[in-house]
C-alpha cells in the first residue's frame, strides 16, 4: 500500500538505519489506515528479546516485601533506571534457597536480563547461579557477594561501614560495645563482623590476635533475622549482660528499633543508659524517640548500577574507581549519620 | 523417542488431561535426556497469553513509588496473589495524564490483565480507558473511582471514612474542624469532602442546604497534594487562621505528618494546641510524637482483591456483601484508628 518493500516498512516501524522522510511518512500514514500494529510477542519471538528486566525477590508468606525499606530502595532505583531506559519490569517471587529456577525465566524468553534480591550463601543457590553464569544468561547480584566467583555483584562497602559506626562509639567513649548481628548466609554479615572486629581491636578492646570466639566476649555477640521482633527479642537477652554492655550496633534498622523498644520496656532510656546504632539510615531511623544513627547505604543507587550494567553497554564513565569495583564486582560507598541514640554519657 | 504422538507429549508436558501414569513417565524421561524445554514464548505466542498482570504504575521523576505506604501495600496484596495464582507481575512505568497507551501492552501480548494504580480523573484517561473497556481487555482501577463508568474497580468507603473521622473529633469535643484535601483528580478526594460535610452538617455547624462555598467558612477548607511538603505548608496557612481553627483532618498521614512539623515548628502542640487526623493508618502513623489518629485503609486487601477478580472466575464466596460491591464496583470499609494527637483539650 506504501509501495515500499517489506524490509523498509519493517526499518521505518522498528526505527532502524536511515530513512527518507516521505517514505517514512507514507509508511505510518498505511500502518494507520490498516490498523497494522507490530505484535510485540512475534517480534520478542523473532528477536528473543522480551524488553523485561525480572527482577527475583525472595517470597516469604505474609511479609510485605515491598513495604521494607531495603527492599523499596532498590526496587525505586532499577525502577527509575529501567523506565529510563525503555524496559519493563517483571517481578518474579521465588522462595529463597527452595526455588532457584532462574534458567527457566531465560530459556522461556520472560526476560532478557535478572536481578537477583536477597539471595543467600547456599550451595543450592551457588549452583543455580554457576549454571546461569555457563549458559551465559545475564544477571546481577545486589547487597550479595558470593567468595570465589566471579559473578556480577553491585554490593556495598559494609565492613567499612561497621568499622565507623564502631569508632563512632568508641569515640563517644563507649567500649563496651555489643554487636546484634544477622543471619549468616548473608555475606554482609560477615562483611560487618570484619569491620566491628578492627575497630574494636584497634582500640586494644580485644585481641585481634586469637580467634574470633577467643577475642569477643559471648555477651557481645548476637544474631536476628532483620526483623523488629529479633531485635525486641535480643534487648531482653542483652539486658541479663547489662553491666557489660554500654552499647549495641544492629545490623539493620528494624532491629535497632526493636532494641529500642525492648531496652524502653524494661526500663532502660536508649541514647541515656544505652546507645543504639542501625545501619540502612531508613525513614524509620529519623522518627525514632531519640533519633537513630544509622549506617547510610546507596541503595538506591546499587539498583539503579544493577540495572545498568545490565542492559547498557557503559557504565564506567559515570562511575569513578574511588567506589570500588572490579568491573565484574561493584562496591559502593557507605556512611555514617549520626543522630542523638548514641551521643549519651556512657559511665 | 517415547513411542507416543506429539498430542500427547502435548498433554503431559502441559499436564492437561488424563494421562496414564508409565506414559507421562516415557515422556518426561525422553524430554529429559533430549534436554527438551517448553519455549514459553512460543507457548505464549500461539495461547496468546503471557502469564503476566501488568500493573502500571504513576512516573514521577526521582519520586520513590515503593516507599510510599500507599502503593507499597497495594503492590503487596497483589503480589501475594498473583504468586498464589502462578503469574508473574510486570511493572510498568506511565507519566500520569499524558502516557495512556495501556492498549499496546494488550495487543503486544506483554500482560494478560492490567491493574492500573494512581490514575487520575482526566479525558484522556476517561478516553484510554474506555478504549480498553470496548476492547474487552480486562483491567482493574484500584482506589479511583469514574463517575458514569462502568470499569471494573476495587475502592474503598473514603466517604464514611472521613465521616467517622470528623465524627470523632466532633465527640471528642473539636467544632472548628479544617479539611486539608488532596488533589480533585482523585476521586477520594470527592468522597471524602463529602464525608466533612455530612458529619459537619449533622453537627449543625455548616449548613447542609448551602451550597459548599457558603457552608464551610474558606479558611476550613484547603488541599495539597499527598506530600508531607504540602502538609507542611498547609500549616502555615492555617496558623494565620488559628484561632479560628481547632482541629485538621488531612486526606493522607504523609499531609498529616507535614502538618505536625509545620505547626510545632510555629510553636503550636500537636495533640494540645490542635488536633490533627489523617488518613491511610500508615507506619509513619504509629512512630510520630504523639501518634497519629487515622482513617486505615485495606490498601493490601484491596490489591489481592484487584488481581483475584481480573485472573480467577470467582470471587463473590471469599467477598460477603457487607463490604458493599455491585460485581463491577467493589468498596471496602475503612476503619478509624484513634491515637493522641486528636485527644487533646480543646478550649
Amino acid at each position: 500500500m506504501a509501495g515500499v518493500s517489506e524490509a523498509t516498512v519493517s526499518r521505518v516501524l522498528n526505527n532502524v538505519g536511515p530513512i527518507r522522510e516521505d517514505t517514512k511518512r507514507k509508511v505510518l500514514e498505511a500502518a494507520e489506515i490498516l490498523g497494522y500494529y507490530p505484535n510485540a510477542l512475534a517480534q520478542s519471538f523473532a528477536r528473543r528479546r522480551s524488553g523485561n528486566l525480572g527482577v527475583i525477590l525472595p517470597y516469604v508468606p505474609k511479609v510485605h516485601i515491598f513495604s521494607t525499606y531495603y527492599f523499596s530502595e532498590i526496587l525505586n532505583g532499577i525502577g527509575e533506571q529501567v523506565r529510563g531506559l525503555g524496559y519493563d519490569m517483571l517481578l518474579i517471587f521465588r522462595k529463597p534457597g527452595v526455588e532457584n529456577g532462574y534458567m527457566d525465566l531465560f530459556r522461556s524468553h520472560k526476560v532478557d536480563a535478572c536481578i537477583l534480591l536477597g539471595t543467600t550463601d547456599t550451595p543450592a543457590e551457588r549452583k543455580a547461579l554457576k549454571a546461569l553464569e555457563e549458559a551465559g544468561h545475564p544477571f546481577c547480584l545486589v547487597n550479595q557477594h558470593f567468595e570465589g566467583e566471579r559473578f556480577l555483584e553491585v554490593d556495598a562497602d559494609h565492613e567499612q561501614g561497621a568499622y565507623e559506626a564502631v569508632k563512632h562509639l568508641l569515640e563517644e567513649g563507649y567500649r563496651k560495645i555489643a554487636f546484634l548481628n544477622g543471619p549468616p548466609e548473608y555475606s554482609n554479615s560477615l562483611d560487618r563482623l570484619k569491620g566491628y572486629v578492627r575497630a574494636m581491636s584497634e582500640a586494644g578492646i580485644i585481641n585481634p590476635a586469637a580467634s574470633l570466639t577467643e577475642a569477643i566476649p559471648p555477651e557481645w555477640l548476637d544474631s536476628g533475622n532483620y526483623s523488629r521482633t529479633s531485635g525486641y527479642e535480643a534487648a531482653k537477652r542483652f539486658f541479663r549482660n547489662k553491666d557489660h554492655i554500654d552499647a549495641v550496633f544492629a545490623a539493620n534498622d528494624r532491629m535497632a528499633i526493636g532494641l529500642m523498644q525492648g531496652f524502653r520496656d524494661l526500663g532502660m532510656h536508649p541514647g541515656k543508659d544505652i546507645a543504639i546504632v542501625g545501619c540502612d539510615d531508613s525513614d524509620g531511623a529519623r522518627i525514632t524517640d531519640p533519633p537513630l544513627t544509622s549506617v547510610s547505604v546507596p541503595f538506591y543507587q546499587m539498583g539503579m548500577m544493577a540495572a545498568k550494567l545490565l542492559l547498557t553497554d557503559s557504565v564506567s564513565e559515570d562511575h569513578p574507581k574511588q567506589d570500588g569495583g572490579t568491573g565484574h564486582q561493584i562496591q559502593m560507598s557507605t556512611k555514617l549519620v549520626v543522630r542523638s541514640s548514641s551521643r549519651g554519657n556512657p559511665a
